[in-house]
């Protein structure tokens, strides 16, 4: 994968995590978003709806890549194991960008108004991931639960890898994740 | 336990549920509420932050309810069972409350607002509940990973419990939950 290059839609995103870190989220308008990259507020708001999901590019992206993983898993596997292969791979669409991700995080944890849009974010991640393990015949609640342990497990090891110094790469902390989870869930 | 006897606190809630449900959420002022039971206005906001919250009433009972299960489980239990004791003995909180419960997730599943809100308040708990493990010595990432488990437990079986016909009760189905859960991390 090459070096993430910046198009309209990427700038703002910049933009708009370089204003949050240094006014603040309720300090900046979108209009400023759009100044500070060169581009209208018009502009702005055809490539997001509010100044909060500016922050949540990958939301739609990953819900889509997650189900698609999870199409390419073999059958024969375990819904836990689609669902851990499903979030290793959709886990790349975050490498390279990890210094983005450690910024964007510290706006988030900085404003409970983010942290709820970015639960309903994650909320609707599992719920894509229990959709998917459905249609391939996992019957509820095990394609609830499938769906929420993993996305249990995909929450600590992206905190890990956000704040960790020199931590390891994503999917290898997911795996780590999920493996420490069974062990947990098997009472040890 | 005997029969819910309402006080103030109570009445401002099903007062807020009847409104919310004739009317809906948004339509619905604090004002209303407070005059639907009998209150003044400043009556309601003494015990409510906002209308928001008052469909939230257990969260911080519910959360101190949690810790000190926690506290009680003996030193021996392996932290996912000491989860699963904590939960199923705070579950006692909801009992003779099913009918309200059930018209509650109601208000809030027809609201994306309210469900942002019960988002944090489920976060919140996890934390909770991985705060009240790290003080029984449960190391990080167990103690994270052992309390969003519990927790993802707690909220299929609450949805079985909301939503189906003459449902187990709750405690029930957080340990049929749980015990679920062990089988998908198991792989099967």
């Amino acid at each position: 994968m090459g070096r993430w290059k910046p198009d309209a839609r990427g700038r703002l995103e910049q933009a708009a995590l370089e204003l949050y870190s240094e006014r603040g989220f309720e300090q900046t308008a979108a209009r400023e978003i759009a100044e500070r990259a060169g581009l209208t507020e018009r502009t702005f708001f055809r490539h997001f709806a509010d100044k909060r999901e500016v922050l949540f590019p990958h939301a739609n992206p990953l819900r889509e890549s997650l189900a698609t993983a999870l199409g390419g898993v073999p059958d024969t596997a375990a819904p836990i194991d689609a669902v851990a292969a499903a979030l290793e791979d959709a886990a790349g669409l975050f490498a390279e960008r990890h210094e983005l991700a450690c910024r964007r995080q510290a706006v988030i944890d900085a404003n409970p108004e983010l942290q709820e849009r970015e639960l309903i974010k994650l909320a609707s991640l599992a719920s894509a991931l229990a959709e998917a393990l459905r249609r391939r015949g996992v019957a509820d609640p095990a394609a609830r639960l499938a769906a929420e342990v993993g996305l249990a497990a995909f929450k600590v090891a992206f905190g890990r890898w956000i704040s960790e110094p020199d931590p390891k790469d994503l999917p290898h902390l997911i795996r780590e994740s999920l493996d420490q989870l069974k062990a947990v869930t098997a009472g040890k």
